[in-house]
């Protein structure tokens, strides 16, 4: 990482201005996506696409995405992720190979898919490769991905990072739960949904569940309910950040990821490892994401502006913010 | 109601120390319950009684309950009822009748159940009568009942009320939608389940459903979504309040009865209408509901302590408060 004169100068502990790495991990991929709104063509998606354009949003966060598309990937998308000044080095392209693919069709309420085809292509062989300058990096971000790809790249690391978040999903609980349960000692934070949580814990309870999985390695737990908001656990400790009431919910692909690059994105920007920093770092994340479903597939986060992400912070504040006296 | 010399020597404005009345019109009941945990034969219950129970912990609030029960209804339960200093002379005792009984049976998530019996008995006929001196109260909470006999409450009110609060449930809007469309018209804040919410307005999307909700009549429209917590819609405003994430739910009914004795105990004891306000009544009323599902029926509120409130209340704002700057 180079980093200007500029920088150095301006850099001080009043303005928390040093560069900090953030290392993602997951799918570059096409999407073709149907909702009671539209459908659409093979568009980009993958989560290592929207975890990147949501962290993208935060100063002095050098990004670099680890992922691998087929020769089929159009230049314009690798541009796209480049123009956010994500390092795309540790993007592989296969000569011949075709893209992942994933097409799903949500129900009427939106809060429930149906696969309708899932083509691996050049993900099925996929050795990721950690470019040499962000195996040091401080925030690593595992996207959801089998938990053996996830070791790989922890493997790779030659230096111990400040924060290892993991994203999974019930699929890798069916199929890998061995090697999930190898990944999941290594890690600090897991992010799943209320479903995930209770499948991994064999708990209904959130509270019971939140517990059994610290005791499997993460030291935080965030329990992602959709339109319900978002649950972070640590010890005793417990926090919760709703989801922005929306009047149009139009596309809900990726809103997760987006949260886990707001979350990944913050902490790395903080650079230091806090349940407070955490709070925030949930806070963004339910932002971010409340801007990732108004559109189809990428195309808020594309163009999403600082101010447009500053409102909508004020909006979490009057949402959630209130000052009773505890005496009454 | 006679004021002690005690309490006007010590009213100032500065105390907030006057008393305000609160009317509550609600069942009076039985109720049969059976959850994963265990089941009850008949027990206390009904919508006026988990208020009023609730209600009662807001100091300088005089309540009072209007209801019907046969004179197979305990003196002792509303021997219960009276020492929690709630005005019974508005509960009608019909001679040779028999109170009001529900069943239900809870699934193993506790978000569903089924109504195994309903008996409406003295119900079926009730006519309720506002005692004399709770004519001109500040504040009416009209719990689940025919929107009929919620529109001869108000009816009979001498005064103006600063708040009517009124809850409602699915059942009325399939069977008397014009009763419930009229009274509608006449209050200030109307409290339904999200479900509830989309039948009457015909929308999805609980922003859309609130907007049309508004048309109505009510200006301030609650949507309360169980463990997901409650939201308060006004004009452009929303606040949101999370449920407490709790390690069991043992049993929920009266959970939202609770919650609307805490949200119109609250509203009685600032005696004035703001948003401000508002959003600390629904904090209020999550609160309270927090302990109502800690054990069956209305065994938890019985018991519970001033101390165990507050210390509870502090929890929400560990939960719920955060600190952003939205410059960076």
């Amino acid at each position: 990482m180079r980093i200007s004169w500029f920088r150095i100068i301006f850099a001080s502990p009043f303005t928390n201005n040093y560069m900090s790495k953030l290392l993602i991990v997951g799918t570059v991929a096409f999407d073709a996506i149907e909702t009671p709104f539209g459908k659409t063509d093979k568009i980009l998606g993958g989560a290592a696409t929207y975890i990147g354009l949501s962290a993208a949003h935060f100063n002095n966060v050098d990004s670099a995405i680890v992922s691998v598309v087929g020769d089929d990937f159009p230049q314009e998308y690798l541009d796209l992720l480049s123009s956010k000044n994500i390092d795309i080095s540790g993007i592989e392209i296969v000569k011949g190979g075709k893209t992942f693919f994933w097409s799903g069709l949500y129900h009427n309420d939106l809060n429930s898919r149906d696969t309708l085809d899932t083509q691996l292509n050049v993900l099925a062989d996929f050795n990721p490769v950690v470019p040499q300058n962000f195996k040091d990096a401080e925030v690593i971000m595992l996207g959801n991905l089998h938990p053996n790809i996830q070791i790989s790249v922890l493997d790779q690391l030659t230096a111990q990072p400040k924060l290892v978040v993991l994203d999974t999903m019930n699929f890798w609980m069916d199929c890998a739960l061995e090697e999930l349960k190898q990944v999941l000692k290594r890690i600090d934070v897991l992010t799943v949904n209320d479903e995930e949580a209770r499948q991994l814990s064999g708990e209904y309870s959130l509270v019971k569940a939140a517990e059994i999985i610290h005791t499997m390695g993460p030291e935080y737990v965030v329990i992602k309910k959709g339109e319900h908001g978002a649950l972070l656990f640590n010890d005793n400790q417990v926090f919760f950040a709703p989801a922005l009431p929306l009047k149009e919910v139009f596309d809900p692909t990726g809103a997760g990821d987006t949260f886990a690059g707001g979350f990944s994105g913050y902490m790395a920007q903080q650079g230091n490892v806090s349940f407070n920093n955490m709070k925030n770092a949930i806070i963004h994340g339910s932002n971010l994401a409340s801007f990732c479903v108004e559109k189809f597939g990428t195309q808020r986060m594309e163009q999403l502006e600082k101010e447009e992400v500053n409102t909508r912070l004020q909006q979490f504040k009057m949402l959630t913010q209130f000052d009773i006296e505890l005496t009454q």
